[in-house]
Parts: C-alpha cells; sequence; structure tokens
C-alpha cells in the first residue's frame, strides 16, 4: 500500500495537525510514458499555507480532499518513458506521496554527485532561486552597501544574506532566538544579527548595527521587524517584500503606520515577487549557486525532519521558527 | 519699497495665515555680475508644507523669520551680467520677493512667445516633469492598460492622465467634487471619473470603472482613496507614490491596512520620488511637453489668483482642493 497526505480541511488561522489527514492507496503502476517515483526528500515552505486557503492568489489552492503538492526530490523506480531510466533522480512539483506516477512534464533531473539530493530543495531549488533573483534582481546591491535580511536563519535568508557578503555588501540579519543569531555569524558570515523577540526597539537595534542606514531590505517577515527597518532606509533603498511569515496565519489584513510618504521622502521602493516572475533567469542563477556552492562560498544549510509521517509537522514547526536554513522532509 | 513674505512660525497640523509674515524692505540694487527681477507669477505647490516643517526631508526646510522661497517666473529689469539682459524672463527657485536680485545661478531663460509665463511653473515647469518622468520612469504605461490617477485635477494629475490618453491607456481620474470629475473627461479626455467625497465604496468604483482591473496607478493623495484602489492592482502592476496630500497636515503617522502581502501576492512595486531624481531626462521631457502642447494634445489648465498678497492663500487653497490644474499667483 501506498501512502499519500491530503488537505483534510482548510485552516482559519494558524494551521495544526487535523488539517491534514493520511491516506493509503493501491501501489500505482506506469503506462507507456510514464515513470514511477520514490519520494526521497519532501520540501516544507511557508508560502504553502497560502495555498491551504481558498483566497485568490498567484498560485491555486489545494483541494480538500486531493494530495498536498510542493517541492519533492524522487527517484525513478521504473521508467516507460524515453527519457527517463530507472535509477535517476529528479526534482520537482509532485504530491506528497511515498510512490507516485509522472509523464516527466515538469521535472528536472538532478545529479546526486554534484550535490546533496535535499540542496535541489533548498539551495539549488526554489529556495536559493527565490534568494538570488529576488536579492540581484530587485535589490541591486551594490559592494558597500547596507543590506538587512529578516527571517535570516531560514531557506530563502540564509542564503540571501551570504550571497550579500559574496557581493560586498555590510549584512546584518534578523532571527527569533539567540541561538539563532549567533549561526548567523559564525556560520553564514553576516557581520551582525538582531533577535528581535528580546530586542526591545527594532529600529534602534537596526540603527545600532547599521551605521550608514540601510540601502536593501529583504523582507521574509514583515510586522514589527520590517516597521523597524523601515525607519532607517536610506534615499534610493530598496525593499524586497519577499515574505510576510509574521501574517500567513492572521484572519485578517492588519493594520500599519502608511508607508507612502516614507517612499516618497526618500525615493524608495517596494517589490513583491514570486520566484516564477524570474524563469528566464533561472539557468544563469543556478549555474552561479553551484559554484559558489562547490567553492564553499555558500553554506548548505538544512533541517531535516526524518519519515513521511512527520512531513505535516514539519511544516506546522516552519511558524514556530523551528528551522535553521531549509526545512526539508528525508522519506 | 518691496514687499517679502517670510515664514513666521512652523504650523502643527494645518497651516494658517498667521503662519506667515509680510515684511517691506528697501528695494534691492544690483553689482556686476548680477541682474534685478521683477516677479511674474510664483507656483504654489503642496510639496511646500514639508518644507514649513523641521524635519529631516529630502529638502531642507524653510527658515522662519526668512523669505518663502518656490519656483518663480521674473522678468530681469536690470543687468550687470553678460549672459542676461533687461526684458528677459527667467524661471526657477526663487524667494516670494516682489524685487530681488540674483547672480543667475540655477535660473533657466523662459521664452514668453513659445508659451504662456505661467506654463513654465506648470506643464513645462516642475509640475509637468514630475507627472512626466514619473509616469513613463516609474509606471511604464504600455498602450491598452489602465491608469489610475487620484489627485487628477491636481496640477500633476491632470497632466499625468492626459499623457496616460496619448500613450493609448484606459485612464480613470479620482477627484473631490463632481465639478471636477466632469472636468477630467470634458476638458482633459480621461475616460471616467470618480468623485471620492460621495463614493460610497472606492473599491467598488474603481472596479466598475477599471473592469480589466489597474496596472499603473500615479498616487498624489494616500488615504482612503488609495487604499481602495490597491484592492484592483492587476498583477505586476506599479503604483507610483508621488504625493499624499491627504496626510501632509497630520501630526502622526496615520494607520493603514499592510501592504506587504499585497505586494506579494500580485508581484506588485510601490515606488515613491521627487522630480529631481530625475534631471538627466529633464531637457527629453520638456521638449516632449512642448510638443504634445504645440500640436494641442495637452490642455494647460491653470487656476491664478491675482496679486503678491494673496500668495499665502492661494497655498492655503491648494489644501481645501480649490485648484483645477496648476495652481499659481499672478504678481
Amino acid at each position: 500500500m501506498n501512502k499519500t497526505i491530503t488537505l483534510a480541511k482548510r485552516p482559519i488561522g494558524e494551521p495544526s495537525a487535523s488539517d491534514f489527514a493520511f491516506e493509503t492507496e493501491a501501489t500505482p503502476t506506469i503506462k507507456d510514458g510514464e515513470i514511477l517515483l520514490e519520494t526521497v526528500y519532501v520540501s516544507v515552505d511557508p508560502y504553502m499555507r497560502g495555498r491551504m486557503s481558498n483566497a485568490k492568489s498567484y498560485i491555486p489552492p489545494f483541494e480538500v480532499g486531493k494530495p498536498i503538492e510542493g517541492g519533492v526530490v524522487a527517484k525513478v523506480t521504473a521508467s516507460k518513458h524515453p527519457d527517463f531510466q530507472s535509477g535517476d533522480h529528479v526534482s520537482g512539483m509532485l504530491a506528497w506521496k511515498q510512490i507516485q506516477t509522472s509523464t516527466g512534464r515538469g521535472l528536472n533531473k538532478v545529479d546526486p554527485e554534484a550535490a546533496p539530493l535535499s540542496a535541489y530543495l533548498g539551495l539549488l531549488g526554489m529556495t536559493g532561486l527565490t534568494a538570488y533573483c529576488g536579492l540581484t534582481e530587485i535589490g541591486t546591491p551594490q559592494a558597500g552597501e547596507t543590506l538587512v535580511v529578516s527571517g535570516a536563519a531560514g531557506a530563502v535568508g540564509s542564503v540571501v544574506g551570504q550571497i550579500g557578503k559574496i557581493l560586498g555588501c555590510h549584512v546584518v540579519g534578523v532571527a527569533g532566538s539567540d541561538e539563532k543569531v549567533e549561526m548567523l555569524t559564525s556560520k553564514f558570515g553576516f557581520d551582525a544579527g538582531i533577535n528581535y523577540k528580546t530586542a526591545e526597539d527594532m529600529a534602534a537595534a537596526i540603527d545600532k548595527t547599521c551605521p550608514d542606514g540601510v540601502d536593501v531590505y529583504f523582507d521574509n517577515v514583515a510586522g514589527k521587524v520590517s516597521d523597524g527597518v523601515y525607519l532607517h532606509m536610506n534615499r534610493l533603498g530598496r525593499i524586497i517584500n519577499c515574505g510576510a511569515i509574521a501574517h500567513y496565519n492572521e484572519t485578517s489584513i492588519p493594520m500599519a503606520p502608511r508607508v507612502e510618504m516614507m517612499l516618497i521622502k526618500n525615493s524608495l521602493r517596494m517589490q513583491g515577487f514570486i520566484v516564477n516572475d524570474f524563469t528566464d533567469k533561472f539557468p544563469a542563477a543556478i549555474q552561479q549557486l553551484a559554484q559558489w556552492l562547490s567553492e564553499g562560498k555558500l553554506a548548505l544549510a538544512e533541517t531535516v525532519v526524518e519519515g513521511f509521517d512527520n512531513i505535516p509537522q514539519a511544516f506546522l514547526d516552519l511558524f514556530a521558527g523551528a528551522n535553521r536554513g531549509k526545512m526539508v522532509a528525508k522519506v
């Protein structure tokens, strides 16, 4: 029998284990033109909270009673497709199933010799592309500028900060524990870190760690962290709105100080994006990230949860900040 | 004797006539390298409210007890400067004085035969440049896209909407009276107008007049008007933050629904600017605006207040929405 994880119901506010259901089905078989896939790694990502709701967004919602779908690395265990053979590894958007079939459409072959398989869900996958494209295409950081990253110990933030250092920026990260903040400087090479949970005054903490002000702000969280950073943006600064995890579980749009006058006074730009806005940049981005990884300039940071049954909990733990770097489940 | 208008005190909240003082001084005389200028037109603009406060901004504050300074068109009545002769007209940042001296630095000669002199403070001056550069450089409107303009009957807004029509956009303006809204379609060629003071639901009014959603929003006002427009922005839309007149007289930063999630969901860009961000584009912009004016594609819209003594009131009237198009005082 084959296990699958479906959306049991749509969460209101914070999601919980009861929003997911485990079902079993007969192990599938393949027809001509198909491949059989055994899941190896499953990606859990904050953006998936959006797909659990029924609200209009850039990506269709999950359907209640249907399998959850996300980034997966799988091994080809049988093939009736000319382009794939048993033993190949692929990555792509696939169902949360132990075993599934595919026509191969939308899947990319990945090389376990070139990088650890889990890296294709993180640094060399969606989160690495998000970090690289958002920072370079929207943020356009210049050597000597100051870059602030929120959610800095997370999958995207930890890569953003490291790229900022490679590009010659003064990099300050904001994270949610002293242990994470320590990791920012010791493991990821940030110049300084701020624990937003213990900082009494975010704006003052930014002022102290960013003596020349902030030129580029890569934001994964929004909320009061961002309100504090905004107060120290330099003229012609860029705010990259990548995520807003502080608000994903809120049931109404929260209020905040108006941004329009701040944008005008300092000629600031705020820009939201999704990684697929930059598909034409992916090949060059992957090549650059892989090169930096092989040169040891980028650290591979992952939190790996073991076991298919623990996938939902790994997802839920994202909102408690349990991950360091990319959160993945190993099946 | 020569009259001058100084800043008597810094307003808190809404400015009033008592914030200005009239002083008289001996009529100045010129030395070698100077010219004597007689003021012809004085520009009053919402951004000047910011200079009356002591807050840090992109332009230094006015000093209490010193003359107010702004856009002026003046006639040269005497010259000891090789580049100017009596009878020339100039525009530039000058004091609110009937007569003043200048070294000519920062002044541009203007041609009363090529356009009415007041146009050099509006369509062919700062407000025209603001409209043209903000719309084309930040908004990058494409033919067939929908453009919404707030403060649409004002100096900048009325030009933005007309340029939008020239570029082939569906253009909707938001203004503060039925008479202004009527003017948007009859005089400026907008496709539709909304009176925000009588519209019960701004978002619904935008939905009705912008059936394909909003691609470009040129914002001069912020406030609830903008909150309504934001709800109908299309994917990859651009919000040009030019002004926030709804808030210039507020004494604290008002609260509003957070924008970060909206920016992410639709890959939106919000960008503030001041016209001097685009000084390298000015020569081409002036040439294009003058050509459209001479071809009759742009209507020259002004509210002219007569008399030097009425300059402060003309400024104050901006915040009551008394102007149609550019507000100027004729001395």
